[in-house]
C-alpha cells in the first residue's frame, strides 16, 4: 500500500456535510494519529525539502495546522494569512468568489521580502479559490510562489486548472 | 540573553491595537524567522516530552499554527477544538466569557480515547476563558489536562487563576 492510501484509510468520508450531495472529507482522524500526522506534514513537506523556500504561507484556519509543521520540517519562516480584520499589521487583501458572493484573504505588508520564494500550504485543494487568492497576496509582495501543497486534492472541482503555471503537489487525491 | 529574551525581541508591540490602550502582542515577526519559530516550538514542547502525552488539543485560528507542530515534536496525535459548526461530526461543546457576551468551542466527541494524557497549546494567555473552555472539553471526554503550554502569557490578566490546579507552563510573559 502507497503512503497515499495508507493515509487515504484515515480520511473519515462524511456524506451530506455541508450540504446533501456533498461528501465531506474529515482529516480530523488522520491528524490524532502520531505517525499518520507525522506522514503527512512529510509527504507535504518532501518536494520542497532543499528547494531553497524561504516561506511558508497558509490561510487560516485549517492551512495553519500544517503550515508552521511544514516550515519547520523544510527550515523556513510561516507566514499566516487571515480572514479580514485578524492581522493587526498594514495588510494588503485579495478578493476570492465563493458559491454565493466573495470573501477575501490578508497578509501582513512586510511579510515578505522581494525575491523570496514562497511555498503555500493547505489541506485542501477545491475549486482554488483560496490558494489562487493566496498565490496573489504572496506576489503583491514580490514573492515567488515555488509551489502550492495540499494533503487533499478533490481533482473533479479542477482546483488545479485555476493555479495553471504553478507547481502543484498534493498528497491524496479524490 | 536568555532564549525567552531572544524570542520576546522578535514579537512586535502594536499600540492602540485592537483598541485604545490595549497593547498587541504580534508574533508574526516570531514567525517569520526559522530560527525563532523553530525554537517556541521547542520550547513549548520541551517540559511535556517524555511525559506520556498523547494528544495536543489547541483551538482556532493561532493555536493551530503551534498545535500539530509541537504534537510532532513530542510524538503526539492533534485534537483541533473549533468555533461552533466547525467540525462535521458530532460534538461535545463548553460556553466561555468574552468581553460582552459569550462564546462556544467545540471538540469532536470521539477525539480522546478515555484516560489519554492531553496537552493544550495555545499562542497567548490572557484571561485564560478559551484555555479554560478547552480543559473542560477535555475532561466531558474523560481524558487527563496533563498541561497547558502558551508562548506568550501576559500576566497581568491573571489567566493562571482561572486554570488553578493545571500545569501551565508559558515560554515568554508579560
Amino acid at each position: 500500500m502507497s503512503s497515499a492510501d495508507w493515509l487515504k484509510e484515515h480520511v473519515r468520508d462524511i456524506p451530506d456535510h455541508p450540504r446533501p450531495g456533498v461528501t465531506f472529507r474529515d482529516i480530523t482522524p488522520l491528524l490524532a494519529r502520531p505517525e499518520t500526522l507525522r506522514a503527512a506534514i512529510e509527504l507535504l513537506a518532501a518536494p520542497y525539502d532543499g528547494a531553497g523556500i524561504t516561506k511558508v504561507v497558509a490561510v487560516e484556519a485549517r492551512g495553519f495546522m500544517f503550515g508552521a509543521a511544514v516550515a519547520t520540517a523544510i527550515g523556513a519562516g510561516f507566514v499566516p494569512v487571515r480572514k479580514p480584520g485578524k492581522l493587526p499589521g498594514a495588510t494588503h487583501a485579495e478578493e476570492y468568489a465563493l458559491e454565493y458572493g466573495t470573501d477575501r484573504l490578508e497578509i501582513h505588508r512586510d511579510a515578505l521580502e522581494p525575491g523570496e520564494r514562497v511555498l503555500v500550504v493547505d489541506d485542501v485543494l477545491a475549486t482554488g479559490g483560496t490558494a489562487a487568492a493566496t498565490a496573489r497576496l504572496v506576489e503583491r509582495l514580490d514573492g515567488k510562489v515555488a509551489g502550492l501543497a495540499f494533503l487533499i486534492e478533490l481533482a473533479f472541482l479542477e482546483g488545479r486548472d485555476r493555479l495553471a503555471g504553478y507547481d502543484v503537489h498534493a498528497v491524496v487525491g479524490y
